[in-house]
């Protein structure tokens, strides 16, 4: 039987007090990542770290993390999950997550998510791009926390949203919202990808001498988070994904229409106002950002350029494996436990 | 006075003879790959290597040249020039090109320039980004060597194609021909370039710790490949690039409209056709090309994809010193001459 | 008059109390690490961040750092330092450190110097390798923290060891100090360093495009970390340093003769004996360290290889910006201030 | 029945005639090396390339060939070697090479194999080394080209030096044969190389994300190549590679002990002399050499430096899939048949 998980109320009042959380599938890139977070958080006690691997050989892929977490690794366990954790991260493949974060929510357990499993709404979208996810649990929030910081505080799950979509809706969404687009016009997303993004497990496309002095596309027409792009602009979106030779990171560039005549003051008015009050999205205007400003940090950079006929290109930037995934999924659970959402973020 | 260039005709005749030709600007990336090439090619002879630095300096940067092109360096002497060589390649800031080319064109030598100085036929385009530009000769070509062969190869001075609008309009240019765009519809070109399209003048820009790990748009709405590739399109173009870490190549995503229908295989027929017995133009269809597979040679590989509903999405990629600068020159220069084009460029 | 600097029994006592602390030097890669480790650290106030160029100037260049360091910066002006901070951080270029800090130390001012001009005791070593300093102030520790916190934490001004020093001499003096190597035989040191080391000023050797894909070897039989070394071990060594194609972190391998028959465990139990209780020392054995596994943070991981004939490898990584400047200058400041040399530095 | 084969005699007098030369492994990336030179080798046909896939498997792993080399691949077929073809390359793993070679050589093919398995003469040390050989033809020759001419120029087998011993021992033989080291004192090679050179199969050691950003050491005093410089030098050496974060290249640093006195201009006439005649070393001196001058090229630059004490380091660099395998194969394929040594490499 679960006792243990305090409600959202009852956290905010806990001052000092320590919630227990478990991550699955700690090995892998995001799983390090949410180890590495977790162990400076100060209001966080990390109850379990979990591999699907045995722990001798988990261990021994870890020695980044020696004196930064110092815990056992143990084998994946989801009974023992349920019983004294208030919080599991999952940074599991989508089929292991379809699978495991309803039973997790079953038993009282709440759950931030960082596979794709739970993001899109629609049940024909999901159906087509994440055909593994069965059953969806009741109050589910797409993570995206700067946007959804009220869903998210009360959700038993959390869909951590992609690494694209968090990079380009955030800069797009707001416009989008203030229905500053021109209706019909194409929207173009082209984005730039460090090779983390790829994980941990070796293939010919992210072998060392196939990526350095190389750049390609992929996933043209046919990448999961162009539908998860279009969930959040409510609309079509051409989106490319490319990977570049750096390890992380990801660069978004964003080709919308406005009408003729809007300035780059009043974009930046309109970006500033969404987001007055949230420490991790900067607002750096014409001069472009740079995926070094960002790396290592939770921060998204967004700048943007408009010309007198309405063409306007948005620029926005994260580190796609904090901002992207595990320092998201940290912020959204700060924002379930009613901490300040940057706790343990800087 | 000026006695030893050859007319074209002749040239086609000259079996095994060699033209001589002179580089102007030997010491940078670009005039170091002059050097590599033509110190091969069978049908040519090196006159002057020239550099406005004095010739000792100036050999000290060029170690990795040694026993590739033993020469000397001298210092630039534009009459030296005129007086016996065939063709002048000047690899130099576009202000010095702008002025030099009219004068060695008036002195009988025919040149191929790798500047942006005479690229722009229109005078006002060319007033507002090459104010530098006073004096046009007569018999200029643009160089983009599959689609100009006939001016090429009469004309008296060549504007070789900046790097980013080879690559584009190589893909795109074909589709505009046919009449296949969607007339209306935006264009948008996101290209992207390794560090060595910078030059080799050390700046913050280019500064290593800067640039590794990093990637970043600029000239957005405002960089001059971007009037050449709407030159060479007949129409409005987006145009941004961006700086990847990598030394040599350039990717180009093109985003167009054509009508609703229209298949990957009619956009095949149709590059295929354009480039029938175009050796360095590789048309690899749906399998999008990456720039490892054309670093270090003179290909252009395109690929695309296209959907039901029109839109489509081309990729071209190119090694940005050669195709996208020497190479093309020394191919261009081929053409001058009644060589086959490929010439010294395997 | 100088109030404010606290005796160091004295801040043992100041449970929760801010030290006052200012950096000079604050844009270049080393400055700005200290802004970024000193904004969080929980014990310390940043007074001044300065910089020799204009405020508005400088400001631009620390895109990255918005919201992490808000401050303004201000023209170095050391009178007003020697005003009311407790300790001085000095990012600057040899001679500019080698002129301020003594005065800096008569005004009553603590300094950590991250420059050379202070590191070599010797006056002939120092006359031949820094001679722009001209005097030495009474009271100077040199700080390579794990091996000297007791002269640290008196001191006046702390030298602020060389990156290479630092991965070096971490590894290799307890072997010297036990008298484990075998007197006469050569020790040699050929490290490898990240092109960050180099500093943020653009140069030739550090333009991107001569990096990439590149390595060299420089300043063979003629570095200044070659004396630092050489006076860490009291004895002659060959040091040879390389600039490879990353951004941040040293490799140090060090090849030395011990007695034959001499064990690696042996080798481990005196360095497990030599850093017991220090937490940024990681004796990680034969399995060698790699950068990765350090970069980012202010650990020195050492590991080590023997044969039976007494050929023994020493292999030593840090984050050459943090471990190797700014993080080993903040846990300098903690131990001269009192604290727990970790603070602000996880 | 085998009839193709001439003798060497006879290949000096064919000119112009081809020689038909046959590669097996030719996916891997000196196989692909290979295709890209003898594709334009002007005194060579390529009879047949094959690889242990399918064809049409094997095909779309050589986009970057199109054009350049346009053969199918074939699947790999011992008897068809030995029927009609003048030279096979063996790109192949140890094993496989170990088998395939005496059964070759006896069916009267000369083979350049680019394999470790017959490289090391002394059969104890093979046993050790490369226990998968089993049987040794006769006239075997190391191919360390510019100091093997004689044996190449008779061999039916040649062993293609390893990348390591090419760099290490073309700087470091011509001084073991003048007498000039010191007698008993240590040589140490530390040497760096580019990631391709393991191969082409992924793995985790050569996950773009393990090694971008990072270096390490590894095969401390256990790499076979250790075994090849022990033979080339004829005594103890101890060697350490360790891979770096660039594609292709090797950078070896070679510390030794001369006599006192010994001047840099001593060690430059020795390898002037060693090299004469030899165009693809380059003696560069106490400018040492660096990657990116021999990188994409068949060259070996050699540098030095010594100290009055008689302390000496070398550096040497080359391109470890060229000079370092397939380049110095054909450079060995040409001596075989009689031609020019460089035909076909610049």
């Amino acid at each position: 039987m679960h006792t243990v998980l305090q409600p959202v109320g009852d956290a905010r009042d806990r001052t000092g007090a320590s919630a227990r959380v478990a991550i699955a599938g700690a090995t892998g890139y995001t799983g390090q990542e949410l180890l590495r977070i977790l162990s400076r958080h100060p209001r966080v006690t990390i109850a379990a770290a979990m591999s699907s691997g045995s722990s001798a050989a988990a261990s021994r892929k870890l020695p980044a993390l020696a004196r930064v977490w110092d815990g056992a690794l143990t084998p994946l366990a989801p009974d023992a999950l349920a019983r004294d954790v208030d919080v599991v991260f999952l940074a599991l493949p989508d089929s292991a997550a379809a699978e495991l974060a309803p039973t997790l929510v079953d038993a009282g357990v709440r759950v931030v998510d960082l596979s794709g499993a739970f993001r899109l709404r629609d049940a024909g979208a999901r159906a087509r791009w994440y055909p593994e996810t069965h059953r969806v649990p009741a109050d589910v929030a797409y993570g995206l926390t700067e946007r959804e910081r009220g869903s998210i505080a009360a959700a038993r799950l959390v869909a951590n949203p992609g690494c694209y979509p968090t990079a380009t809706l955030l800069a797009l969404a707001p416009l989008v919202d203030a229905g500053l687009l021109v209706s019909g016009a194409d929207i173009v997303v082209d984005a730039k990808s460090g090779v983390s993004g790829a994980g941990k497990t070796p293939s010919e496309r992210t072998h060392f001498s196939e990526c350095h002095g190389s750049l390609s596309a992929y996933g043209v027409f046919h990448h999961r988070h162009g539908a998860e792009i279009e969930q959040g602009v409510g609309g079509a979106v051409t989106f490319t994904p490319h990977l570049v030779p750096l390890d992380r990171g990801i660069l978004s560039t964003i080709y919308v229409r406005v009408a003729p005549g809007t300035t780059e003051e009043a974009i930046g008015d309109l970006l500033e106002r969404a987001y007055a009050g949230s420490r991790f999205v900067r607002i750096v205007g014409s001069a472009l950002p740079e995926i070094k400003h960002v790396a290592h940090t939770n921060f998204c950079d967004i700048g943007w350029r408009v010309d007198p006929s309405g063409r306007a290109i948005l620029v926005s930037v994260i580190d796609n494996l904090l901002k992207g995934a595990s320092g998201q999924a940290v912020q959204n659970m700060n924002v379930m436990l009613g901490l300040d959402e940057a706790t343990g973020l800087w």
